[in-house]
């Protein structure tokens, strides 16, 4: 199968459905003709073997995760995922049926949360690299951002935290639709409880007191605040509004330097996942 | 520098400039506002070191390039850049002072091109791994797209062919704007003139008849043909639509199977750089 005929077999499987997608695989650019009224969130997120997954799993799996974890921030933001782009780099002794399993698992996510498959990039390379780009849509100025937490709002989180970092992730669509026009501020936590409420905090220019931390069976305290691949969504609620269900309170947004985060009487330290820390 | 100063970094280099781009680096979703009327065009593009590029190559260029091959494929569709999201993976052992400077290189033809970074993913990894997502814009219904070329339309190509590889590319925005409306198929020369053809006349379901190839000083024809890396744009033109300056009649649009490229009395095969070639 050479490339040509590799796009076809995707286009066929990337079905009909349109989502405003006018013009996918198979051009020099996808056309997406957006909605009156909306603004689109835009989100780019990497997936790399032996960085992020180990060598052994899935292509389907692979595929699915690639695009949940780009959609656990459209969800972050409160919006409605349209449409998604793959770049992938795959070995080259890689067989195209891995590629189309890997497309698979990736498509049966997409078709159950209304994202086409608009267009992407092949290339070969040492091991399995990917890049998915979503576009979203959410009502003109309504997206949620970490920038709106004020002091005296409530902090909520989605779930239970610490999870094993190989959990299927079920991005909080529903949850951040639900969130929109309500919410203050909301991120989702990918890098770690610790340093997501830090960043939330920083970009509101507010500080945070920790309370309570509802931890998944069998994981730690230590787990649960800094390690990571959650896909939950950490979000703040003005006092008046009530708690939405399957949500845990865990604290408050007070008045502070920007980005502190109180915990049992002490600074925590923002130590979740940090690609770049020195 | 940690991920966050990098971040806030990049935020200062990325400057004011909006472009429809309501919140850009540093929340979980860029926020773009389309304008009433307009299709957005969507493109990524991926650009790995020892497959694209050799080690050498200096990170300025690199960022130039990355984004300059994805804007080749805006000015494809006649569009209007609008901002840009970059996911980008380093050695460790790259300084941080690398990965500001292959931003300099891209935000320098992003600003050129009216192109705002509106954000993206860093990770580490054994090599340097760049994709870049780029929205476009076009009239609503005015995309240029590879499917409209009809027999009796004449063929044309910006510029000459078979360039250095590593030639800096220069996207033909300007040409693809006066193209809009005017042209009935359009695509860029990414994997070589015999591959790209083939692409569009299969998408068009129509033959084309080559009659000459205008070639750079020094290349040979085999290269001009198949050797990619051009990144002109081919088009076609109905025969009443006078031609453009800068641009050269390379052929004609004819009845046959969709595809099919005749060239000196053969069909040229489609032999230009395709990634997934068995």
């Amino acid at each position: 199968m050479n490339e040509l005929e590799l796009v076809d077999q995707l286009r066929k499987m990337s079905g009909r459905s349109r989502r405003g997608v006018i013009r996918g695989i198979g051009d020099d650019c996808a056309v997406f003709r957006p909605k009156t009224g909306e603004d689109l969130l835009l989100k780019t997120d990497q997936l790399i073997e032996a960085v992020h997954f180990p060598k052994s799993m899935p292509p389907e799996t692979i595929g699915e995760r690639a695009l949940a974890r780009a959609l656990s921030d459209i969800a972050a933001a409160g919006g409605d995922p349209r449409c998604c782009l793959v770049a992938l780099a795959v070995p080259r002794k890689k067989s195209e049926q891995w590629i189309l399993a890997f497309f698979r698992g990736l498509l049966g996510l997409a078709g159950r949360t209304g994202t086409v498959l608009a267009g992407g990039d092949l290339a070969h390379d040492d091991k399995v690299h990917c890049s998915v780009m979503v576009v979203g849509a959410s009502k003109r100025g309504k997206a949620l951002t970490r920038a709106g937490a004020r002091p005296g709002d409530r902090l909520y989180v989605s779930g239970k935290l610490g999870k094993p970092w190989d959990q299927k992730i079920e991005p909080r669509l529903a949850l951040g639709r639900r969130l929109s026009g309500k919410a203050t501020a909301c991120i989702d936590l990918s890098d770690g409880l610790s340093l997501d409420l830090h960043r939330l905090c920083k970009e509101s220019r507010v500080a945070a007191q920790l309370e309570y931390v509802p931890i998944v069976r069998g994981a730690s305290l230590e787990r649960a605040l800094h390690g990571g691949e959650d896909y939950e969504l950490l979000f703040t609620l003005p006092p008046h509004v009530k708690p939405l269900a399957g949500t845990t309170r865990i604290g408050a947004i007070v008045r502070g330097n920007a980005g502190t985060v109180w915990f049992e009487g002490e600074k925590l330290p923002p130590r979740g996942y940090d690609h770049f820390a020195g």
